[in-house]
């Protein structure tokens, strides 16, 4: 019987980085984890993650093909960090060639949502799909598109900022300098500022935190519903464009907001397909909560460019 | 030496169907036409087509590797037109297969704005690129998308739809029934209305045809820049949302209105950088016009499909 194949995942974040083995059928073992904020450059942190990946290869019961990390700003081209707001670091550094460097083995990077989409892809609901989007709802709204079975990474490594897609003109200033980006309303920060809105027009005490909504809505609140249905709507619309370029088999979700399942789904799904261009109304996409929503994604999804 | 490698090339159009053989450096030859509207069905037209191809095939001096066809409406996937609005035919049939059955060769298809994409990778600007944009501005606005060296097809074989994506919320309306398209402003006749609008306002008889707004731009006419201002201004800042997408590293244009070149080029460049997204901003995607705009881009591109 021929071994099963593994890859070592990584999901490296701002506090935490992930490590894990994972085999073909996406099952996670070994899992250890390093304090981020504990190294003082990239070189020590590197030499950190070097020794953990060598101790978790040492172990495994079969050959271990690579290692994938998923990286706040990583780019998969150039296989460097650069800038990223939310690490300890913020000067440019080759991640990529750094740890290939010291543990001589194949190493990919890539952002956290491209990894996921590779994750769906393999282990999740995208299995045997060709065209799908995912796309992250969490501080931010990012995206990994894959098309033709391939993650499209654009000439840069840069394609699939869909948080940055102006939903509405002159709308809610964003982080980037600009006006009204999809990522001001569809992220849990920007849901967070649609209740404000609509709660304190209400004279009522905002909710604190995006959970807290998802929560009130499952009682029915109907501050909260009304706060999700503001929020697919704009959701829905500018997934309706983005399709006009792709035309995706599906669109998946995933992230904290995607925990509000139905209460999302159901408004955007309504905007999306009133917004819809007809010549794609026979075969409509289907909107979905990602089939790796409590499963350690990132690791498998890293773990899954390599595998 | 190894012999050259030829395709045939057939680029079938409402009046005129041209079909060509072309070699592996893009030279056509041995181009012949047929007049599609001759023919009362699908079938008739085939068998004819079918003639056509077999004669070329018969002189050709090295292996043919097979035809492509761009046509109106058609789907690559399913290999079959269905509904075009341009063909005398309404009914759905599958060419692709019709044709493989008749003339024993390999068959593609696929629709006007993707072969041309096809021709430009092959044969045109875009020779080296893996991620750019093919922009076709026509009687409407398609688009060819290139991503990783593939083209984009999404799962129904329909990506690429621009043309249709709203530019301006609740602008003019569009042939699909909606309002605000990008085709209802920088198409052949978009740009018509927007001369319209700009010469009857200031008392003027307006201009016929986007030829002629070219042409007065030219020379220095200044309704004619006003119109090509405008113009720029909507479908720059369309494809700046797009490149957020996509990333690509090239945005080319083709059809009739690149023939006004710098007029349309400067202000759609000044639209795309001023709304582009910061991080994009360090490594600007260039826009630029076809390389085989007065070539036979349709018949080139079809071939290059299969050679």
């Amino acid at each position: 019987m021929a071994k099963k194949k593994y890859a070592i995942g990584v999901d490296m974040g701002a506090s935490f980085t992930k490590i894990g083995l994972v085999d073909e059928n996406g099952n996670i073992s070994n899992e250890t984890e390093l304090s981020t904020t504990d190294y003082k450059t990239p070189k020590n942190f590197v030499d950190a993650l070097a020794l953990q990946v060598q101790l978790i290869a040492g172990i495994a019961p079969g050959e271990v093909s690579g290692v994938g990390i998923g990286a706040p700003n990583a780019n998969y081209h150039s296989g460097a960090i650069n800038n990223s707001a939310n690490l300890p670091w913020k000067e440019y550094f080759p991640l990529r060639d750094m740890l290939m460097e010291a543990i001589d083995m194949p190493v990919k990077i890539t952002n956290d949502a491209k990894a996921a989409a590779q994750g769906e892809l393999l282990f999740g609901k995208a299995k045997g799909m060709k065209d799908f989007i995912l796309l992250t709802l969490g501080t931010g709204v990012g995206s990994g598109i894959v098309s033709n079975g391939q993650l499209v990474y654009g000439h840069d490594g840069m394609a699939g900022e869909l948080g940055h897609i102006i939903a509405k003109p002159n709308g809610r200033p964003c982080g980037c300098g600009r006006k009204g980006c999809l990522e001001t309303y569809a992220s849990a920060t920007g849901i967070l500022n649609t209740a404000q809105k609509i709660m304190m027009a209400n004279g009522l005490i905002p909710f604190q935190t995006s959970r807290e909504i998802t929560e009130a809505a499952m009682i029915g609140n109907p501050m909260a519903l009304e706060v999700f249905n503001q929020t697919g709507k704009v959701l829905g619309k500018v997934l309706a464009h983005v399709h006009t370029v792709l035309s995706p088999e599906a669109i998946i979700f995933f992230g904290g907001l995607a925990n509000a399942r139905d209460f999302l789904l159901v408004p955007t799904r309504k905007a999306f397909e009133e917004e819809l261009l007809f010549v794609y109304k026979e075969d409509k996409p289907e909107l979905m909560i990602s089939g790796l929503q409590h499963k350690n994604a990132a690791i498998l999804g890293a773990a899954a460019m390599v595998i």
